[in-house]
C-alpha cells in the first residue's frame, strides 16, 4: 500500500495525490509552510490525513524554532499552530491534531526545548500509527453491517490515501473483504477533483476488489434500479447532533439512499467528531476557486470568465445517516446522546 | 444565435458541439452517413435537434438515391430510414422525425421520384422551422410558471443548441427574461459531456442572462440552502404515463427538488412524447463507452483499464414531475389521461 505521508529524515514527504494515478510522485516538505501549502493545494486531502499532516508539519515547524527559552518557543509554536489551523476550514481532524500537539507543548513546559521538539516529532508519529490502528478497528466494527455479495456505493475517497492508511469507508470495505465477503464497489467519480475515479478506483484495483466508476449523476439511477445495496462514505466533520460535513455531493447520495430505502453509513474516527459544533449548519464549508471546475489541467473548458460556485463540502442532516461507524463502535440514532456518551 | 444545424447548398452542416466553447466549427455532412455519425458522436445532441438532423439526413440520403422507380426509391429510402433510426436509442424525436419523413414518401407514391426528393427536403426545412416555433410557444406557456427574480436550476443543455433554435428548458428561461423577469440560472455542469458548463453557460452568457455553473454534486446542497426556486429540464422521451427519460442525473435532481419542496418542470415538445411506451422503465437507455468518463481529450485520467458504467440517460418517475410544459399548454398530473387528451 502506498504511504500517504511519512517522515523522511528531518523532512516530511507526502504522495502528491493530484497526480495519481498518472504518476506516483513525492511532494517534499522542507518546512511547515510546505505542509500548509500541500494541504491547501490538495496534495494531501481527506480529514484524517490532513490531521496527520498537520501534526507532522507542526513537529517540523517546532524543530526549526531557534531558541532555548520555553516562553519564546511556546510563542513561536503557537504562531505556527495558528497558521496550520487556517490551512483548510472544514476538516475537524486538523483542529484535533493541532490541539493535541499544542497540549503537549503546554504539558512539557518544565522540560528543555530540545526534549519538547523530539516529543512533538514522536507525537506526530504516534498520531499516524494510531490513525491506522483506529481505521482497522473501524473496519472491524463496520464490516458487520456489510452483507456478503453486497454492492457498495462510495463517494469521494475515504481510503488509505485519505488517512494515515487503511481508510475509513474503504477500511470497512477492506475489512469486509478480509472477512471473506464478496463485495463489489461502485465509486462516484466525485467532481471536481475526481477522487473517486483517480484514487478510490486506484486503491481498490491495487487490492483486487472489484470496482466500477460512474459519474456522480448516475448514483441515483443505479439506486432506483436496485443495483446498490448500501452506501458508505467518510466524513470531514461530524457535529454534536450527528450532522455530517463531507465531500460535496454526499448530501445528494444520502437523500437518494433514503428515497430508495438503502442504508447510508458514515465511517469516521472520533477525531472527526466536533462536540463544540451543535449542528451541521454551523460547520464552516470551504468555497474553493472556480478554476477547479472551469479548467482541466490548466485548459479552459467552459466559456471564458464563466461564473462558478464551488463549495467543497456539504452537510448531510443526521436524519439521513443510518449509522456512524467509529473505532469505539457503531452509533445509531439518536445521535446526540450517543455521541456524547461515546466521547466521555 | 448560433444555428444548430442548417442546409448549406446540397449538404447539411451542423455546429460541432463537442468543441464549444473553445472553437466554433462546422461539421460538414456530405451524405446521410455523416449525419448518423454526427448524431452518434455527439456532434449534435438534444432530442429535438436530433429529430431535425434525422429529417435533414433522410432528405439528403433520398437525394442521393439514383432511380426513377418509386418502388426502388421507396425500398432504398426505407433502408436509409432504418439506419437513421438506430443512430441513438433514447430520443423520441428521432423516431418521430423519421416516421414523418417516411409518411411523406408513402403519401406521394403517385408522384415522380424527383418531386418526392424535393418535398422531403422541404419537409426537413419545415421540421426545423416548426421546431423553433414550437419552442417559442413552449417558452410563452412555460414562463408563466417562473416567478420574477427566480433562481432556476437546469441540468444538461436544453437550449438553442439542443433544438432547431430557442430551446425547450432554456426557451422557457429566455421567454421569462423577454417578459422582463429578472432570472438567475444555476447550470449543472453535467458530466460526462459537460453540456451545462460548455453549452448552457455559453448560450446564456451570449444573451446576458446571469448564470453560475456548479458541479452536479452541488445541486442538492444549494436546494437545501434554499438557493434554488425551481428546476426546469428538457426531456429525451416521455412515456404515456408521464415518466421522463432525460440526461443522466435528472432523476437525482427531481428527487432532491421534491425533498426540498421545489417545483420540478420538464419542457418538451409533443414530439418528445412517445404514447407507444407505457412507462419509463420500457424506454431504452443508451449505455455509452467508458472513454467518456475515463478520458479527457484522449488523456487517461483514471487507472488504466478501470471498469466504468456509463448510462447516458435516466428515468424520472412522473410522480416527481410538477408539470410538463408543451407547445399546446402545461400538463399537470394526472399525466396519463391528460397526455392522451393533448395528443388527440
Amino acid at each position: 500500500m502506498i504511504p500517504t505521508i511519512e517522515w523522511h529524515g528531518k523532512y516530511v514527504r507526502m504522495i502528491d495525490q493530484r497526480k495519481i494515478p498518472s504518476r506516483l510522485e513525492w511532494f517534499a516538505c522542507r518546512g511547515y509552510e510546505d505542509v500548509i501549502r500541500g494541504i491547501q493545494k490538495m496534495v494531501i486531502r481527506g480529514a484524517p490525513a490532513i490531521g496527520v499532516a498537520a501534526a507532522m508539519g507542526l513537529a517540523m515547524g517546532a524543530g526549526s524554532i531557534r531558541t532555548k527559552s520555553y516562553t519564546t518557543f511556546r510563542r513561536k509554536f503557537k504562531k505556527i499552530a495558528g497558521e496550520m489551523l487556517l490551512a483548510r476550514p472544514t476538516a475537524a481532524n486538523l483542529r484535533w491534531a493541532v490541539e493535541r500537539m499544542a497540549r503537549l507543548v503546554e504539558d512539557m513546559k518544565t522540560h528543555p526545548v530540545d526534549e519538547i521538539k523530539s516529543a512533538l516529532r514522536k507525537e506526530s508519529e504516534k498520531i499516524l500509527a494510531e490513525d491506522i490502528e483506529v481505521n482497522q478497528k473501524m473496519g472491524k466494527n463496520g464490516q458487520s453491517l456489510v452483507p456478503d455479495r453486497a454492492t457498495i456505493l462510495t463517494h469521494c475517497n475515504a481510503g488509505s490515501l485519505a488517512t494515515g492508511g487503511y481508510g475509513t469507508a474503504l477500511g470497512v470495505i477492506r475489512a469486509a473483504c478480509e472477512n471473506g465477503k464478496k463485495i463489489k464497489v461502485i465509486a462516484d467519480e466525485t467532481r471536481p477533483w475526481l477522487q473517486g475515479l483517480r484514487l478510490t478506483a486506484f486503491e481498490l484495483m491495487e487490492e483486487g476488489i472489484p470496482v466500477s466508476v460512474i459519474v456522480d449523476n448516475a448514483a441515483g439511477s443505479l439506486m432506483r434500479q436496485k443495483k446498490i445495496d448500501l452506501v458508505i462514505t467518510g466524513a470531514d466533520r461530524i457535529a454534536a447532533n450527528g450532522d455530517v460535513a463531507n465531500k460535496i455531493g454526499t448530501y445528494q447520495v444520502a437523500v437518494l439512499a433514503k428515497t430508495n430505502k438503502i442504508p447510508f453509513y458514515v465511517a469516521a474516527p472520533l477525531s472527526t467528531i466536533d462536540p463544540t459544533i451543535k449542528n451541521g449548519d454551523m460547520i464552516p464549508v470551504e468555497e474553493r476557486g472556480p478554476e477547479e471546475i472551469r479548467q482541466f489541467r490548466k485548459l479552459e473548458i467552459g466559456p471564458i470568465g464563466v461564473h462558478v460556485l464551488n463549495p467543497a463540502f456539504d452537510i448531510t442532516p443526521a436524519g439521513y445517516v443510518s449509522a456512524i461507524i467509529t473505532e469505539k463502535g457503531i452509533i445509531t440514532p439518536p445521535y446526540k446522546a450517543r455521541i456524547k456518551n461515546l466521547l466521555e
